[in-house]
């Protein structure tokens, strides 16, 4: 078995492992939401985020600035400064009532990475640039990987209109912000400045835990569509309307929400989720005259995802068919299977086995979105999962172990060194 | 065939009847909703109809009154000032997005009866009180009749911390307005001070619709309960977290939904809506880990309405056990049916029949809740109900014809005339 590239201090690892877990608690206090985590793209809290991420990228000899989509980066160049920069890091943004790890971890683990690479990273055949995103999520405006997407070149005029649940439009917000939306373009980098894309991240699932491993090559991201759908009945009074006159919509609505995961369910490694569902006009003695429900769904393969959909679609028709209801839903996002680059996958895969001595590093593909799909349009990305316990996220009992934190910064500087070696060559 | 008592002009009667009409289209006006009606209890709209239903109780010579419930009263004697009072009326507040008449149609019609009676009540044996009640629908408080629980002397003291969706609480609400929560108490009647409770509303079914009659006799109004329910799971990661490993309190709930219309559909006049139902933490991505949702449950008998929760409640036990939920539910509002006064139904009866012509007066069940639900734990109640267009109530489309409105008037003049008869024998 080949040897780590890279000597490190175990000491120094343990130490950086440390500061990861006690980063991602201060960073946890910066939430809009009493007694939770709660941080949406262009908040007060993502400029409070960005400032401390800033220092920290400094504090390790990253040059930070903030980009056109409000992303956090800081770089530092390799042996020549006109050569591509290979990215490390994930996201600072969060869903509702968020666990302190999802994104975050990945960003603190890079500016780690840097920190303990700081005597290599100068004779590298490329600079290294730590993002931290600043919309994965999608919380705020429904639409998911606006920071990355922005990055990639991918930015669609369209999203200026899409609005938060207060009416505040993404071109508002920018502008509340202090970001100039005609200046979005700038945000984007072009294929030929980038030496490729590596993110570690929490599996959000319960996979390692289960096989009892810390750490995972990733193979593929996962094809993704989001729906908004509403299905339309008739408002009628709860008493004196009998069945046979109804036309209730939440009904309707929550046929199909049980529909999802039957027919999901009969899929191979296809997942559906509704997660929001609201009847309207809500009243406790009123017949719902609406209900509008989001559908996410997500598959290794983009067949098999679309062909979900297409069963839920007709299954929608027959509800509505016979319950004399209307539906429509509206794409949100959509996303092919990003699959990880083979060079990529083997350094990660090199980083865990030869730097950790992890005897075996399992590959995954991730059924959750990631970063990583935004930035595979331009790059070559890859992506290390680290062992949450239970595989719970997007949670406040989302946790993870020090010592798989600190597997996990070692695993991906040696491989950072191994590309380095590599592209040496 | 009895003759009618009273030599009402055509022309008034129909000149009242406009007058109604066009009375409804005024508090349409006078909304907390852009584009729609919405006028709940202790609002801004609520202070405005009652000075303006005091101005038109004036106007026919009524002495009004607000009470310590915000009840908009107004008083004329008839030949002993101390004797009791026949009380005539209905509500005025209203559903978000309402109708125009369900309620305000009922109280308009009984000022117009007192302009008619101007002649005759001054020798009745009874005073005529027209009630407009601030509250039937629950609409704000989730709690309904609260304004003619006030009047019945049947206010809980417990209700006081009931809250609004905006956190503000009945007992704030009612300093907002200017009423003296201590003084509450102040708004009951004593039986001894009541001749009796007459109503006149929509049908709010479309039973008088379908077969083609313009009035109906109420025989007893619903015995109702109604629910505010939670179904408890885990917020996990949409996209991580595979089908084995999740709790999703969404599908649960909307099983019990899908189920709630299967088992009031095999109970005999029995109807449950769910009118409200929400998932937290709401985010596209995330799993439920919390369903609320209503239940409005209505039957003509309490026994079929407490069978059918009770297999409401063993199929909720079964979807959470299956599932691996927990579920609680809190009781809102519980009523018992309420049987019409024989007495009372005579004269409705006599009223239509001789007053109108028309030639039978059906006799119907009311599955909806009405303010003479809760005046019957007080006095003898009666209902007189008009046809509306489909049965559509609680909605904008909610419309009651002209002509059926003067012959309620007429049949509800009458109908006082009768028993202001039958007690001076």
């Amino acid at each position: 078995m080949p040897r780590p590239l890279l000597d490190l201090a175990p000491d120094a690892i343990a130490t950086a492992a440390r500061r990861v877990m006690s980063r991602c608690d201060d960073l946890a206090a910066i939430s809009s939401m009493d007694g939770g985590i709660e941080r949406v793209y262009l908040s007060p809290e993502h400029a409070r985020v960005n400032r401390i991420a800033a220092d920290w990228m400094r504090e390790v000899g990253l040059a930070p600035r903030q980009d056109a989509a409000g992303n956090q980066l800081g770089r530092v160049d390799g042996r020549d400064p006109d050569a591509p920069v290979l990215m490390l890091g994930s996201h600072l943004d969060t869903v509702p009532d968020a666990g302190r790890y999802d994104g975050i971890a990945g960003v603190l683990m890079a500016i780690e990475v840097v920190r303990l690479l700081a005597r290599e990273i100068p004779s590298f055949p490329f600079g290294v640039e730590v993002v931290a995103f600043s919309d994965e999520e999608g919380a705020r405006f429904g639409k998911a990987l606006l920071g990355s997407s922005a990055v990639a070149g991918a930015w669609d005029p369209a999203w200026w209109e899409l609005a938060d649940q207060d009416g505040v439009t993404l071109r508002q917000a920018f502008l509340e912000f202090g970001l100039d939306p005609s200046r979005i373009a700038e945000a984007a980098r072009r294929p030929d400045e980038l030496a490729g894309y590596l993110e570690a991240h929490i599996e959000q699932g319960p996979r390692l835990d289960r096989a009892g491993e810390s750490l995972a090559v990733v193979s593929s991201i996962a094809s993704a569509r989001r729906f908004q759908l509403a299905v339309h009945g008739e408002a009628r009074h709860a008493g004196g309307t009998p069945y046979d006159a109804r036309r209730d919509a939440l009904i309707g609505a929550s046929e199909a929400v049980v529909a999802v995961e039957r027919i999901c369910r009969a899929q191979h490694h296809v997942i559906g989720t509704v997660g929001q569902l609201e009847a309207f006009p809500g009243a406790v003695n009123i017949v719902p005259g609406e209900a509008r429900f989001t559908l996410d769904l997500r598959g290794e393969f983009d067949g098999t995802r679309d062909a979900a959909w297409t069963t839920i679609a007709a299954e929608l028709d027959e509800i509505a068919g016979r319950r004399g209801l209307r539906w429509e839903a509206r794409e949100l996002h959509t996303a092919g299977a990003v699959m990880c680059a083979p060079t990529l996958m083997d350094v990660v895969r090199a980083g865990i086995e030869e730097g950790t001595g992890q005897r075996v590093a399992p590959s995954l593909f991730s059924p959750a979105g990631h970063d990583a799909m935004s930035i595979g349009r331009i790059a070559d990305v890859g992506m290390l999962f680290l062992r949450n316990r239970d595989g719970i996220s997007h949670h406040p009992d989302e946790s993870v172990a020090v010592e798989d934190v600190a597997r996990g910064i070692r695993a991906l500087a040696e491989a950072v060194a191994h590309l380095a070696d590599e592209r040496s060559r």
